[in-house]
């Protein structure tokens, strides 16, 4: 039996040059959905500073756009050139893990080099550039699809599944990484149950990845992070399938906190563990894991957890005594011995094979 | 240099046999230091129930004086027996997996029984049971001394220490097991840093153990669940030390949900990992940990969690959409191999070859 998965989109261009970036706020899921509007580079960088967009591919979609808002400040040809340059050194600002980020933005500068030599105008630069960054959008809607046929044959009929943070249609511009093989799966008609991790701090896995699942009508279970090994240790999880916020070229994987501790759980009882991201997380530049910056972000996110009230109000409680003090590294680093495969839009690779490109 | 360790009282008996069991409600810690009364059999059933009252030890402890409460309801020396071996059975089904609670109730059953016979009356049994919950209350509290002493020598200068949940003074009478050791390396002046975990879903790790640190002068850093594994990448954990709720005669441990992740990535990591806890903790009945019933408790935990607001009211916020499942298994069981040592107040055991009483 085929089943239909309904999704809201995570983004969107309106109008063309002159137009916007409408994102859905993820800060407000899954209470409220509600797109917000980006019409300056700032509000692009706010948008992926404080997470109302965040998944490696989507930052990378979203500051694509950031970079034809950045450019049209500028008045003609040359000062819109200046201020593409300016826009993309500002937004490489906004995140230091992601390397799709700096991918999206090097591939906009790069594009912007060559249409002002060949645009003439403007306008023509302008227009080439937002067709690059529509460009970007297109192939990561693509990308998605084609991870999700690659990898859906590795969640068995009747067997369970556990993903950690989120790497769903909201990580990217539409149908996610580690999600769009359990979608696929989903449609093919397989009948399987996911176990969906929490993923404090900030809470992708309850709040974005859990709602995802549910809209699109998978058979889901939310639990703590600490949980998941003992879910293991059950025979409850076949499979563990995560996104990927950098590769290095030896197969050593960024991503959200806490992947690392599923990866050696799931080695401890033999549970093939699969890393899902578009070829554009793959940094060169990083030979190994040790080479990729980890971001620490604010204590309070610690400090603190966010949710809604009773009356539906959004609200943050202090879980802490006044004074108090945290660590927040937003990554870790899982060593490609603990992966079984890599799963890119261009088939499933070796940890150790990797196509550099 | 030696420092002195100050910490507030878990929980105390005020008064003689009318009197009553006073313990700081946990639930409102770290906002407010409040001890809650409990005069009925069923306030003690209820404070262990929601946990008011928590940790194995400590759960045991306020049986002990319950069964007294539960006995005293009796206005004659039959009614008496017959109120407490009731009260005995009904306090057993406050919570299922702490063996301490069976162990302190069953040895209050096993004193009333001989002061059936010996005691003539009323007065002397109840004055008997009294005696003999206070004698389970500073057993409890020499215990915890006991630990300290034989566990701080794993506590080496200037090294860093994990633990998860909460298994210090609060979850005993006085002191705690896990905490005990740091407790004591701190008061011999040994310079170390201790990393938390938070302990999702309950985060006695954040509201508790970090609290207790703070209280005691103990330099600490709250960390998210899901950092510890990363911690030890960086090579910032050298120890991690834990409590138990219940142990098993091969060396299975069953204690807080997320213990089995820490052990298991601290065998990953070279690390060595110990248990703290009292004697009474070994259940000889379970050759196994597959034996350990492992409480599931309401869902609600997981999908809210619980707070101050900035006007410092305690409230509970929600994670997850409306309709959301979770599953909330409150403990793990970690096998005897990934565990280096077991400690008690009999000394330092082999996980293999524990004093089986």
């Amino acid at each position: 039996m085929e089943r239909t998965i309904a999704l809201p989109e995570t983004l969107r261009w309106a109008g063309g040059v002159d137009g916007r970036l409408e994102l859905i706020d993820q800060r407000l899921l899954p209470g409220e959905v509600v797109y917000l509007a980006c019409e300056t580079v700032e509000q692009v960088y706010e948008a992926i500073a404080t997470l109302a967009v965040r998944g490696a591919p989507a930052i990378g979609v979203s500051a694509g756009y950031g970079a034809v808002i950045a450019a049209r400040r500028g008045n003609d040809l040359r000062e819109a050139v200046a201020k593409l340059e300016e826009g993309v050194a500002y937004l490489k600002r906004s995140r230091p893990t992601a390397v799709n980020l700096f991918w999206a933005l090097d591939r906009m500068a790069s594009k912007g080099r060559e249409l002002a030599k060949t645009a003439g105008g403007r306008e023509a630069f302008l227009d080439g550039l937002l067709a690059e960054a529509k460009g970007i959008d297109e192939e990561d809607r693509a990308m998605c699809r084609s991870i999700g046929r690659h990898g859906a044959a590795y969640i068995r009929d009747r067997s369970g599944v556990l993903t950690h943070c989120n790497a769903g249609s909201l990580a990217t511009a539409f149908y996610g990484t580690a999600l769009a093989v359990i979608f696929e799966a989903w449609a093919q008609g397989r009948r399987f149950s996911v176990l969906v991790d929490e993923t404090r701090p900030v809470l992708q896995g309850s709040r974005l990845t859990y709602w995802e699942l549910a809209q699109a009508g998978v058979d889901a279970t939310l639990i703590c992070d600490d949980m998941a090994g003992y879910a293991m240790q059950l025979g409850k999880v076949n499979v563990v399938i995560t996104g990927a916020d950098r590769i290095a070229a030896n197969g050593d994987v960024a991503n959200k906190i806490g992947t690392y501790e599923k990866a050696v759980c799931a080695r401890a009882n033999g549970i093939p563990f699969y890393v899902t991201a578009p070829i554009s997380t793959i940094d060169p530049h990083c030979s190994t894991g040790d080479d990729i910056p980890i971001e620490e972000r604010d204590q309070d996110e610690v400090l603190y957890a966010v949710g809604r009230d009773d009356a539906g109000t959004l609200r943050r409680v202090r879980l802490v005594h006044e004074g108090g003090q945290a660590r927040n590294p937003a990554f870790d680093v899982t060593p490609a011995e603990y992966i079984t495969a890599i799963i890119t839009q261009h088939g499933v690779h070796a940890p150790n094979s990797l196509p550099i490109i």
